[in-house]
């Protein structure tokens, strides 16, 4: 397996074991903090996951092959989540997001190759993009996600390391963006 | 198993899984970008992690044990691993730090109760600290670190994008600080 859409899958493959690793049976007191102020909790960062599994990601590589530029995308509703799963457990939400994901990686292997990566496709803001481009987004959206749950984490903690905290970049980001990793 | 030793230990146990779910046979495509500019890629910082594992946190822990605050601890060496770990490969150095990692935690349990928690040491910069904020670090330490590895795998593909780098703070703040996630 090589070429640009295996190295995609590569990663892609691995959100929902990572998630699996740092989530679930993770006490409760790690998981209920948001990023930022009025930011998100890992367990809407998870239904935010979902929600690109569920309408996003192949919903768009579909448009693209089948109709080119002809048809937009439809927008990302970035905050379905937020009623959604207001009542399912953050561990079913990390199970929920893998089948998911498995589910659509199968699938682009068998609609998309490596020689469909310059079709074209019209994203409603950013106007035209390539598979190439909106596959690449689908892996560097999950690592940026990822790192929201790392604030929340971190942030559930923040009066517990004391005058530590002027060390770690991850607490003093999400208060002053312009500071950087200790 | 209850209490804050148990709490932070929940976390702590996790990081090795989740540092091979995530980069152990990860193409090195996606493992050879540092954070930002003249910053760390994944390697260094998984060999940033050893160092702590090898001279810091336990260290410290049995000099808050042993002598209070009649001596301070020793510096961190925060660059010790460029040198060191120059030739090992990365999945390598994850089983490494996963192994120093088990190892720490165990002797974690040995030493320490959550009624040492308020004992205090002497930080050679900060001052006085307890063993509480010096164990809460320890774990928010991993996260700010993680953090890290996933700017510099989403900074490995940068370029592909293409337009939706507007929306990834990921990468924007591989650039500009200011900038919030996406």
């Amino acid at each position: 397996m090589t070429g640009y859409i295996a190295e995609l899958t590569a990663l892609l493959a691995r959100t929902p074991e990572v998630l699996r690793a740092l989530l679930v049976g993770l006490p409760q007191a790690w998981t209920d903090t948001p990023d930022v102020t009025d930011g998100w909790r890992p367990r809407d960062v998870v239904g935010h996951l979902i929600t690109g599994e569920e309408t996003d990601w192949m919903a768009r590589t579909r448009r693209i092959l089948e109709h080119g530029t002809a048809f937009p995308f439809d927008r990302f509703e970035r905050f379905a989540m937020l009623q959604r799963d207001a009542e399912v457990p953050l561990d079913d939400l990390v199970e929920r997001f893998a089948g998911l994901r498995a589910a659509n990686l199968a699938a682009l292997a068998e609609l998309a190759a490596d020689g469909d990566l310059d079709r074209r496709g019209l994203h409603p803001s950013l106007g035209e993009v390539t598979l190439r481009e909106l596959l690449s987004t689908w892996a560097v959206h999950d690592l940026d996600h990822l790192g929201q749950v790392y604030a929340g984490l971190a942030g559930s903690h923040d009066a517990e390391v004391g005058p530590w905290k002027a060390y770690l970049g991850i607490l003093l980001r999400r208060e002053d963006l312009t500071e950087v990793s200790g």
